[in-house]
């Protein structure tokens, strides 16, 4: 089959790879009809991982079911269905909890399985035309059968549950004020579920225009953070107070004011996020931290940040009595219910989606969604 | 001062009472600019309680602080102020709990006091000029100066947080589909509150058409029990299957289909909703039931109802694992966040204010608001 | 292989059935160590429920994994386990949100399953030298290998995790007073997890004096409901207030005071526990209601218990804003936290224990157990 | 009257001031009987705070009401009562939402106000003759009275319930690890409280010896960082998997192993503590913080430190997903359910009591408990 396949740093090609088959008798195979390229790949892609040439790329994932493992019971050929990309087994002690994206059985000696993805395992990604989908009654959302709501149904795999994650980890309730950092799929997807969830107020922290107009199309208020600090932007709109809640949906390779709109180590202050929201939530406030943070980045800007290690200021944190919550996001926690809200029409979350392209143009919409260009916010890729 | 005084069944009076005073240093006097007509001042209107001629109505209080006494701290004269329609103390257990609609300072031998209401204590209604609000500190909300807002701020005393309260007794989260029965002035807010909550369906059942319009209008699905089961229809639209949740917002008026808009004895049938949503909501599912039921009821329909004893489907209920949950709102847990969201302009809840009028109006508003007459959903009297 | 099959109304035998066989690639084949008589076997025993003859009894089972299906993952031939009394699937929706006492993939049309039980599903029971165990990655709960803390592993199929249900549906908390009715084996095991999780008072009701007397050595307040009210008791020894939380660990055969210690239709009132809770728990406070409640019993004492409508005292429930929750234990929600409490001998719950026998004294066990003959209280058979 | 009075750093008289007086009408004069030195005292003994001279201490007070202010309500002339060492309003939102150590009303510009401290408020301390008291209806907590259970009682004005906020801030749940670091009085208050909670292990780290024998002495294991790594020692004890959660009950004065008994800047590592926790607690985890850590330490052992900025492993701890919460104990949540746990006889914290001295030993007692001299561990003066 055909598959987007990482070359080398900033380029990965569509080439012939070897086609998926049922390995276990819980497996099945999927034929994919959308898988969306994520920010975080973009961490592959610059060659700020480990990852090595020949990894297929893809982990939001959604298609139809071709064919079913011998154990698989209530998934069926034909069944349109999106995948979480946490891969996980369902009864490890972890998924028991709810912590799906921490399984360990799917990744052994590891707490975490995805698809297409440096050291989450060694499943296959689905930026291609088909994909190998373990536990298939467990990992696979059933959905209404047709074509209706394709793109939001595809940002169920990731970014509308990550986001929607940021606002769980951060305890956000109805009539509270949020300030979410960051402005891309993630934050945008934070920003949509805070509202979803009856948030009165919720600021959006960028320095991307289009971003930002996105973020207040959606009922939110913009902040650039070229302009003047965010923290004070905020206290300022709310007469000297802080927020109660804040997410960060930037992670590591967080910028400094005025640096470029791509970003780059350069202008990379790795904790200035972490601080900022530190500042800005108020005491007995609660910090929700979907943004990636990583122990080992071979381009971090010292060796401390090298080594994932931050400076914080924690006494600050502490004598606010703040909280914080982190980690990557359980899917399979919110993906049943948002799957809902899109049915009944209450949530439109591929406002974000900005382009939707054929694999063979896979290769490309990396270069321009790298680039920030172009407007490239989410893509969409339809094998 | 002109007050609302009950001086009969199906009759009050306007007349001149003896104006409060600041009877403890935590009391405070509050000259009223709203007080609304609560479907539970009904109860006593029509003689269904043990309330005494002379009672001053009115516990859904908004006005201005007019005066202070020695130990109030924070609460100024000047303040525009919104009054939980329960009285409590803010230090007793039940309020240290949240449950400060179940104070046992204020109204000793009870759990619970409120403005107005026969065996809520000696609290005088604000239905009148001026009202007597004691620990000032606690009980005022304050609310920004000036009249904006000024009908929904009014509904923070009571339906506003009594309907949220409902949501909040179900468990109502994102994604979920609700029944809601009943839609009057809480049953309209409980159904407001799960969509402000993120529901993804929400049924709202009666037989007051302008009452399922209001419903239909904020985006639920009306359900008219005239026309045929309540719970037939809610399962075919749903392909058969029943709601994650169910809310109880009729209490034990409730009246059987085919009944007289206005209700009365002879229609009622005190257990009808409750083993509805036993049979509507699926199993695992909760039950919130901010509805009234009464230990004693002299009009009950018969001996089991005069003593507040309902025959429930209780295997049933316990079969599907269901949970349930009673008792008048708590409407400090809410008012603080659900007047944020007006202030954000995100609620509006005022959809569901049919008629203002002058505190001398009064007696002819009760008469139409009982006879739901001219569309008489929820009536402010502005003294 | 032998097992306990039912013959008639309060006569089962041991007798020789098919062995279990791998039927599906998830399904493991268990060698029983231990399997115990449950309460509510004696429903089908005494001919209470609509169970026909050859049902092979015994839901409480433990053993040492015989052969694995071709997709058990982490589960191995060797493996010291004990099972839920629940058969789960772990994927479908209330599986997913931890109701695994109500899974809807194993029991067609009907929310949970369990091993030989009526109504249940196709499932075997283990009072026999093999049970088939289906899912077995998720329905097996991985015990230290060898012999020790049998009796007390052998608890975590049911009554552990349903005593400690009752808690958790009551939410029992640290420094809470909490009524326990009901000191059968699941009533003990609910008071002792109340002490578990640091309940400061434990009042257990019963009329059998062993059972009183374990819930005292415990550190409960026994209550004989015989001598006088339970109510009048508890809020006598509290100085006239009630408890924080009620949990009834009855059930629809609810005997009145006087009655004989077997009891017996003729002593029932199906209501007596529920309303005796919504009289002692106090205010704002809540019931937790493990004991078994039916929508169906032929040996109702009325035609309304004999459909499972109850007359409860709601307008009292109401009025003192009570919660209740009920259903069958979800046993993965607990299972693995109490055997590691008693791996760390933190709990030792086999104080229950009365008697452990062979198989073949099965039916001799029966006849005692529902005679509570000898001391009878909790019986573990040993094929 | 007589008073503990700050002179120089390691400096303390007892001398003469002024009597409190009744200076708001919601105040009460409180005749003290037991009032503790805390941990947290000697920051300031030490010079580590701004705190200047003529400060009088005391934050942990129990004794008898002398006299009430007018506004007074349910407190009477006589009640025996302990305070939190948090002064709180009761109804500012930070009291409302239950977070009474960041009342924004009793320490106007700051959120968080106590007797006797630095920064803390206008509030005289305890460890004197008597005690002014604000807002007394909501900070006396009634005992009963006499004199029984004394030490016990005094310790829910702060350590009890601030070991118990460790526990509460990780999660603690029955059949859990957990491991705490520090074992003065506030780790063992907190590794009690997990006990009492439900855990199934608790390790307490420190290596003073008569601290870790107390540790083991309530039934958890002692792990003394001088021997080895605390985080290898916890996980070879469990077969190489770390713990569910953590507390760091130790702040910002953690010393490194080897490290004299006493402590001493040349020793301290701040974040030493914080990253052992991220490394020993399991993924999916959570850290409770109820440890100090301050954002101005005058003698912090470098500029970082100085203004509370420290290093974190934050990348693994994101990879771990974990969760941490911080800040100052809120008493009122749980002094209430400690006490009756104490009535009951179900806790007896007063085991961590090893010196109760006159009001006149107290300069001694502070000279000794501050060189961790003859065992001092936790001090009670008796005015």
């Amino acid at each position: 089959m055909r598959a987007v396949v990482y070359k080398e740093p900033f380029k990965v090609a569509v080439e012939n790879v070897a086609d998926p088959k049922i390995l276990h008798p819980n497996d099945a195979i999927v034929r994919i009809t959308s898988s969306c390229i994520c920010g975080s790949d973009l961490h592959m892609y610059e060659g700020r991982t480990a990852a090595q040439p020949g990894i297929v790329f893809g982990h939001e994932n959604m298609g139809v079911i071709e064919e079913v493992g011998a154990a698989v019971k209530e998934r069926k050929v034909g069944d349109r269905v999106v995948m979480p990309f946490n891969v996980a087994c369902g009864f490890c002690n972890n998924c028991l909890g709810g912590f799906t994206g921490f399984c360990t059985t799917v990744n052994p000696g590891f707490a975490g399985g995805a698809y297409g993805y440096v050291s989450m395992g060694p499943w296959v990604g689905g930026q291609a035309e088909f994909l190998q989908v373990p536990f298939a009654d467990f990992n696979c959302l059933p959905l209404p059968a047709g074509t209706e709501h394709e793109a939001a149904f595809a940002l169920l795999a990731d970014i509308f549950p990550t986001g929607y994650h940021g606002a769980e980890l951060a305890g956000v309730k109805p009539g509270e004020s949020v300030a979410v950092f960051g402005a891309g799929p993630v934050g945008l997807m934070a920003a949509y579920s805070c509202l979803i969830r009856g948030a009165a107020e919720v600021y959006v922290v960028d320095h991307v225009k289009e971003r930002l107009d996105m973020a207040e199309s959606i009922g939110a208020t913009p902040i650039n953070y070229d302009t003047a600090s965010p923290v004070d932007q905020i206290k300022e709109l709310r007469g000297g107070s802080g927020v109660d809640k804040g997410i960060d949906a930037v992670g590591y390779q967080a910028t400094k004011a005025g640096s470029s709109a791509v970003g780059g180590e350069q202008d990379e202050v790795p904790n200035i996020v972490l601080n900022q929201l530190i500042d800005v939530v108020n005491p007995t406030g609660a910090l929700g931290i979907p943004g990636l943070y990583v122990p080992s980045d071979p381009g971090g800007v010292d060796a401390n940040a090298a080594r994932g290690a931050l400076s914080l200021n924690f006494g600050q944190l502490f004598e606010k009595g703040l909280k914080l919550a982190t980690g990557q996001c359980n899917v399979k926690q919110y993906n049943a219910q948002l799957r809902d809200l899109i049915i009944s029409g209450k949530a439109k979350p591929d406002f974000v989606v900005s382009h939707e392209v054929s694999l063979d143009e896979g290769p490309d919409a990396y270069v321009k969604f790298d680039r920030r260009e172009d407007g490239y916010t989410k893509v969409i890729l339809h094998p």
